[in-house]
Formats: C-alpha cells, sequence, structure tokens
C-alpha cells in the first residue's frame, strides 16, 4: 500500500522569531483576528510579538479571548462569527491545543456556512482563511495539523474535524512563550507529544517519512524526563531555556507525525477520561500509554521495541514506570466506567487506524489495568 | 537567527504508488504535458503507469521528451511553448533531474512570460503551473524542492532558477523505476544525494527539522554502500529492491534538505567540472566532497564529525576511501583550470550560504588536492 506524506505549513522557529518574520503576515492578508485563551497569550509575551508584528505591517486586528479548555462548538461558530463581523482576511492562533484547534474550526465556520449537523463531515468548499498558528505549550502539535479537535456534547466525547483546508499556512515556534508554564502543565503536554509518537508509530498510515519524525520526538522528549523529574522533587524550578526548545521540537514534530498518521486507541480512550472525568487531555493519555504499549507489544512485538528503543526505554514496564514517577497518583476508575467508555472508544475512528487490533473488551480491561491496576 | 521549514509538497511513495494514486492528477486538472528525457521514462514503466492514471482520470496530455542531460535554457522556453500550444493545465516530469528541473522551469515559463535576462531573477508573478514529479533516479531530489537548475552558457556553469512556485505539488516514489539504473548511473546519483545532505548540514540555513533529515539521508546512503560495492567487483548483478527503496528514500530526504538550505561549496566547485569538463553532476560533487569535508573538518571540527557520524564514518580519510572505491579513477585538472574554476564558484550565492569560510584560494587548492592529489 502507498504512503502519503503532506505537510505544507511554514515552519518558522528560534527565539524572536515572530519580530523576525513580522512581514511572513502581510502574505496573509490586511486584517487579522487573533484567536486565544485569555490569560496564556498575555503573559508569555506571545499576544504582544503578535500584535506588534501585525502593526509593523500595516495590519488591522482583533482579539477574539474566549476560548476555554477544551473547546465546544458553539465556540467555534461564535469565533468564526467574530471573524465575519470584524472582516477578517486571516486568523493568528495564539495558545495551546485549545486556542488553536478552535481557531482552525473558526478559520474554516468564517469562509463557509457550515451547519452544526454536517460539521465534522469532512465534506467542504475548498475555502478556509488562512491561519498563523503560535503555540505557548509544547504538547498538542496542532500548529502543524489538519484537525480541529472539539468537545461535541451531543457524541458524549471529542470530535476532529479533519481537513487540509485548515492547515496552518504558516507556524511560529518559540520556546520563550513555553518558559513559564507550571510544571503540571508541563508534563502534561509533554505526555501529550509523546503519545502523538507513539501513536503515530502504531498507525496504519505510519510511513518512513512519519517514523524519522517520530523516533526523533521520543528520542528528545524522553531526553528531557530526568529534568523533569529534578524538577519534580523541587531540586530546580523548572526546565533550562535550551530543554523547552527541545520540547517544542519534539512536539512540532510529533504534530507532523499524526498529521500523516492520525492517533489511535490511546486518544480514542483517553478523550472519555477528559469528557467524563475532567482529566487533563495530556494525561488521560499518559495514564494509559504504558498499559497500552503492554497490550500492543504482545501482538507487535517488534514494532513495540522500535518505539520503546527510539526512547532508550528497555521494554514497557521501564516505559511506564516513567511515566508513572512523572504523572504521579491516578485517578481510579470504575468497572460501569470503563465498560462505558470502552463502548464509547470503540466507535471512533481512530480504532480502525491502528495496526493493533484492539476490541472494546480489550480497551474495557486496559481502562481497568491501567487506573487501578498494581502498576 | 531563525529558521524556516517549508515542504508543500505532498509526497507519495510505494510501489506501484502512481495506480493507486490516479486520482490525484484530476485534482491538478484537465490537460498534461508530459515532460521527459525519452528513454528512461519508457523502459522504466513511468512514462506507462503516467499515462494509464491520466487516461484513467480522462485526462488529455502531449509527451515531450526532448529534454537532454543538463538541460538549456532554450530547452526550458521550447518545452513551455509546447505547454502553451497543447493546452496544458499542468506539468507531469519523469526523469532525473534535468527532466524535472527543465519541466519545472517550463512550468513557470507557461504561466507567464519572462524573458531570458530575468530567468533567474527570483521575480516573477505569482502563477506556474502545478507539477507532478515522477523520478527514475535517486540523487537529484528534484522532485522535492523549488529548484530549477539549468545550464547557463552566458554565465559558463549551471544556475538556478529558485522559487517556491515552482516546488511540485505532488511526488511520487517508485522504486520500481530506479531498478534498471546500471553501476555508473547508480553511483552517481547516490553521491548527488549524498552531497545534498552533507552540503545542507554545512548551511547557514540548516535547521534541526532538516538536520534530522539530512542524518537520516547520510546513514540510509552510507547503508548501502557495501553493496554498490560488492555489485563493482560483479558479484552481484545490482541492487534489490529493499536497497533501491533506500536510495529513494534517502534521495528525496536530502532533497528536503536543501530545499531549506540551498546547497554550498561543493555544489558550486563541481558545476564547473560539468561544464567544461562534461564530468556527471554528482559524480563531480564526489571527487570534491571528501577533500571538501576535510578542508571544513579544520574550521568547523564539530560540524563536521557529526555528518560523519551519522553516515558512520570515523573520519574524512574514511569517508574520502569510502567515495573513492565508488568512483574509481578520478579525472584530473590542470593549474590554469583550477584556477578558472575556482574563480567562477567563488562568485556563485552558494559560497556565501556555507557555514565554512572558504576563498578562492581555498577552493583553487581543493580543486587539485581533490583531482590531482596522492589520496
Amino acid at each position: 500500500m502507498s504512503k502519503n506524506y503532506y505537510l505544507p505549513t511554514r515552519v518558522v522557529s528560534g527565539i524572536d522569531c515572530i519580530r523576525e518574520n513580522a512581514g511572513r503576515f502581510a502574505a496573509l492578508g490586511k486584517a487579522a483576528l487573533i484567536v486565544t485563551g485569555g490569560r496564556s497569550a498575555k503573559i508569555t509575551g506571545a499576544l504582544q510579538d503578535v500584535e506588534e508584528a501585525l502593526a509593523s505591517q500595516g495590519i488591522r486586528y482583533a482579539v477574539y479571548d474566549k476560548v476555554t479548555a477544551n473547546p465546544t462548538i458553539p465556540c467555534a461558530y461564535d469565533g468564526a462569527e467574530a471573524a465575519r463581523a470584524f472582516g477578517a482576511d486571516f486568523i493568528v492562533a495564539i495558545g495551546g491545543g485549545s486556542p488553536m484547534d478552535a481557531a482552525k474550526a473558526m478559520a474554516l465556520l468564517a469562509a463557509q456556512t457550515i451547519s452544526p449537523d454536517k460539521l465534522f463531515s469532512g465534506s467542504y468548499l475548498p475555502e478556509a482563511l488562512p491561519i498563523a498558528a503560535v503555540p505557548t505549550t509544547a504538547g498538542t502539535g496542532s500548529e502543524v495539523t489538519q484537525y480541529s479537535i472539539l468537545t461535541n456534547d451531543a457524541a458524549e466525547t471529542k470530535t476532529s474535524i479533519a481537513t487540509e483546508l485548515i492547515f496552518p499556512a504558516i507556524a511560529f515556534l518559540d520556546a520563550r512563550y513555553t518558559e513559564s508554564l507550571p510544571f503540571e502543565t508541563t508534563v502534561n503536554t509533554t505526555i501529550d507529544a509523546l503519545s502523538h509518537a507513539v501513536e503515530g508509530m502504531l498507525s496504519v498510515r505510519a510511513s518512513t517519512f512519519s517514523d524519522l519524525q517520530a523516533k526523533r520526538s521520543l528520542h528528545a522528549i524522553a531526553s528531557t524526563f530526568p529534568a523533569l523529574l529534578i524538577w519534580k522533587r523541587g531540586e530546580t524550578q523548572g526546565l533550562s531555556r535550551a530543554q523547552r526548545e527541545t520540547l517544542l521540537f519534539a512536539s512540532t514534530l510529533a504534530g507532523m507525525v499524526i498529521a500523516q498518521t492520525g492517533t489511535t486507541a490511546v486518544h480514542a480512550m483517553g478523550y472519555s477520561l477528559t469528557y467524563f472525568k475532567h482529566v487533563d487531555h495530556g494525561r488521560a493519555n499518559g495514564l494509559l500509554l504504558g498499559r497500552y504499549l503492554a497490550f500492543a507489544a504482545e501482538k507487535n512485538p517488534e514494532r513495540v521495541a522500535s518505539i520503546l528503543s527510539a526512547g532508550g526505554f528497555s521494554n514497557p514496564d521501564v516505559f511506564t514506570d516513567s511515566l508513572e514517577n512523572l504523572l504521579g497518583k491516578r485517578e481510579s476508575i470504575d468497572p460501569e466506567e470503563a465498560e462505558k467508555y470502552a463502548k464509547l472508544a470503540a466507535k471512533t475512528k481512530n480504532i480502525a487506524n491502528g495496526i493493533i487490533p484492539t476490541t472494546t473488551e480489550d480497551m474495557r480491561q486496559i481502562y481497568l489495568d491501567a487506573l487501578n491496576g498494581n502498576k
């Protein structure tokens, strides 16, 4: 079967890259809606850098800062209306996965009328506002993907808009914006990226091109674990700039991977932990990932060994222990929840996308083992 | 300084990928000009696969098969005229670097009028016909670059058209098309790709993203050297399909690298060997590459060590010996030639693009050492 690799986003990276590349905004239009979650864009300095860059190019802009964590469908429509009302030619998304994902849906909805029942159909007119993405966390990879993942109350889970129309035109990677992240957010987002790299290698769409990026991402993320543990023990106050740059590089690489491969069972299972139990998205994946890899190793030991060795882990237990050390005390799950979530996960596209056959019963057991098990 | 990574070409790979993805052509238009060098497109089966795919989509097409090695500026204008006359919506380039580079210039010239004195200006209207590229060698990387390198008789060298307008929209990588290549072409194109990976790591524009691909490419290419040597000794009849796939993967990766970084001194110097002494392009780079790396190692030992270790070479001499074994008896150069070529190379943009300061005198000496030296 032939493989595809497609990543049309221009990736600009480096400290102060927005200021150095302000002229790139002019290619996107004359009026921008800046979409953020409010707080992080301001305290990181990213919003100010974007505003100054837009002003330097004579681009008028407005700020839409009402995106919350796990953004909803109504939020996407609301922002799209704001973009239309302002006459935005393009969108600048600043933040973690939530503002970027919301902004990407807004870019689509601002350029064409799509009713809520068709929002996840994948069938759209070939029109969307161009997007510039500025990540302020190192985890989501949304700055280089064609996905907008929204909380879908009708389906009681998260659902993806997936269309090449919403690949950001440009992503600006400046690790300074991630330096003020607290420990917990740093770990959760890091593990989200790790999950993308791992799941990307367990996808039927993985290729030599995506594997190269996935392995490098795994290696880079694992290289920061010792520093994260030292921070957790309170022996340091955080990560160095070089470590922040490593994590941002790794998370964008992992985003490039899932842009090709999609995610698989772990994300499918994690969504319910987030939707029903309000577990952070990255953490939810992290709680499940080790146990899922141990399960996968029984079915495809060679592939799992290749994943683990890229990160320098000798076996799934070492991997699970490493995550456990970072994530701390696990949430618990009761049998009824495990059954319900497994059934919901089984309905997602993610399951068919994996190379490891995974049944509803398998997932029920993985939920129980991962959250309530001895290890 | 911030870094850019941009690679908008869709890369489809795998045996039989053109047939499996015939529908992709329909997105490019309703009429195609197929541009080839004549022979290779036919004997490899690539032309037949493309014709069948186009026919299956109801796309009318014509074949322009007059591209020669080291294509000239008049050839580019001639093909562009053929594209206009046929009413082509897009171009399908089949072949090694020469047909692909010529086709990319044609795609630009068919969509807008550019006088020969403005051809290399970089200043164009934002219009070019979309391009589908089908490499039949594993070396040039042209299937994923924004360059069209033409023989420029006025400048007595090769000169590049460099514009993002001519990034192919899609590249089809099917290693079957490279299986009939004879030893010499296989080695020369392999070493061209190697040179791209090495020079990409010596560019001021190298980034962590491009280095990842460059190192993987180096590793992959070096892994085929034992098989190439066994073939050279006549103990085998050629490479396996897996080895051909490795080389095609590596050459496309190296193309992705130079799309970001450009090439540096070795390409600048190699062009004169090709222009005046008719040395094959890849071979010309290969003759110079080892000596240039030894020179570079004196100025930036750490970077050169990183390049060599990616390929598993312990030092520049081992690297040079490996190339020497594959390339066989070197051409010679006389002092007047060395001086003339060094002066021409010093005028190219490639020199300023390198991290290793390289003077005209340095290059004169490298020409002499590389071609006439004891090693």
